[in-house]
């Protein structure tokens, strides 16, 4: 079953055990795929659920392939609680990368946010392209949920977001580059387990004062991912690998 | 100090205190970044040593910017050991960006090697062009040591590199997907700091079995990086943060 193709498919495709795919899934499985009448795949709703699926031509109209659900399949990759990333945006299209990557490590929600020395503002397509990178990103590392992108927003209307949450089920982080901070794995090892992780990264040329004490006065406390000085792309990957490995380690 | 550009310099570049600058890191400081005569800049010799330096025209030579070494600085962003990646090569370019993240984590060695389900060999040129890459982020990460890399080999081959080695001094891990095996995060908690950290991260494909019995066999123990599928320019990234964060988490 791990070597099967999948695809992710929105809920409402889905109607008494059958699958109705639009034309780009059916041009992926048919053309690149090359999945022919009967062969199985895995098909995922983004919400948790997937389950085994079969292509089936539809005989009345003949370019038409549909497919029938066969069994749900219960497969557990996610992590244990929501982990939410707050990303300053990075110049380029350096945010594509962090998407994927990000979904690969496991995250459940990223925002977008513009910050004092972000260049760049999004232009609105971009967030339909980074869902699209999502949710294949979600299929190939074989998550059973997509995560949740938001439109980009500022920093400040992103911090109110997390302001009233009390500390016992956030646990809430802002990596700082040049500091005497203590490390988020350090934190992150004498913590309990949280409801939620929400880790900020900042942009190229990194957080003003400003902005971390922002930060902290909402609660963040304000981490080191270490010595050297990471891209703002790098330095979210490093952030989840260690949120994720920790949360895995305890075996939950 | 940290705002000041940095350069990546051959040791032999430096002779009685002044620096010696090739037509590509004139053009670089002069051009790129437009320093101009007496404009300060920090100079690494790729080896741990780094000085401050200051722009000098040569007046017999018009056109030839050279420079003069003010005094030695003492910066340590280096990882207390050695960290050595063996990877398998991955399609296309994305190695490229490997040994860019590498080196912003903190590696010392990269070897790249071709397993059974490597795609690809690489040309003779590849080699030249991944140091380049390695200078560049070992310089934009604020390192003291640009990391060594060597030519393209087969696994078997960097495998037995690796074979008499102890493991009291060596802590060898290869990270295989789909598996039970313990967390590399787990690992390195339970353990002493070693001298070096051998990491091996696998093609697209995955390893054959074979070949993680014949790390197995030389001493590497097997690891997981967590539940989810990485891509090949992923997992190294992810090994490479959860040993620089142990590392560092250690205060040594």
């Amino acid at each position: 079953m791990a070597n099967l193709q999948r695809l992710a498919i929105a809920p409402h495709q889905i109607e008494r055990q059958k699958v109705y795919l639009n034309p780009e899934q059916q041009h992926y499985l048919g053309r690149v795929l090359r999945l022919g009448e009967g062969d199985q795949f895995i098909v995922m709703d983004g919400q948790g659920n997937s389950w085994l699926a079969k292509l089936q031509t539809e005989t009345s109209k003949k370019s038409t392939i549909n497919a029938i659900l066969e069994k749900e399949i219960f497969i557990q990759n996610e992590l244990p609680i929501d982990l939410i990333l707050i990303s300053a945006l990075p110049k380029g299209n350096n945010f594509d990368e962090i998407v994927r990557q990000s979904t690969e490590l496991g995250v459940t929600h990223i925002l977008p946010v513009i910050s004092s020395r972000t260049l760049l503002k999004p232009s609105p397509q971009k967030l339909q392209r980074w869902q699209k990178i999502a949710r294949e990103a979600a299929e190939q590392s074989e998550r059973q949920i997509v995560p949740i992108i938001r439109e980009t927003m500022e920093y400040s209307a992103a911090l109110s977001l997390f302001d009233g949450q009390t500390l016992s089920n956030y646990y809430k982080y802002i990596c700082v580059a040049r500091n005497n901070y203590s490390s988020l794995l350090e934190n992150l090892l004498d913590n309990q387990l949280p409801k939620s992780i929400v880790i900020i990264t900042g942009p190229e040329g990194g957080w003003t004062n400003v902005e971390i004490e922002a930060a902290i006065a909402t609660g963040f406390q304000a981490v080191s991912l270490g010595k050297r000085i990471l891209r703002a792309v790098t330095a979210p990957l490093v952030a989840l690998s260690l949120v994720a490995a920790v949360l895995e380690k305890r075996k939950v």
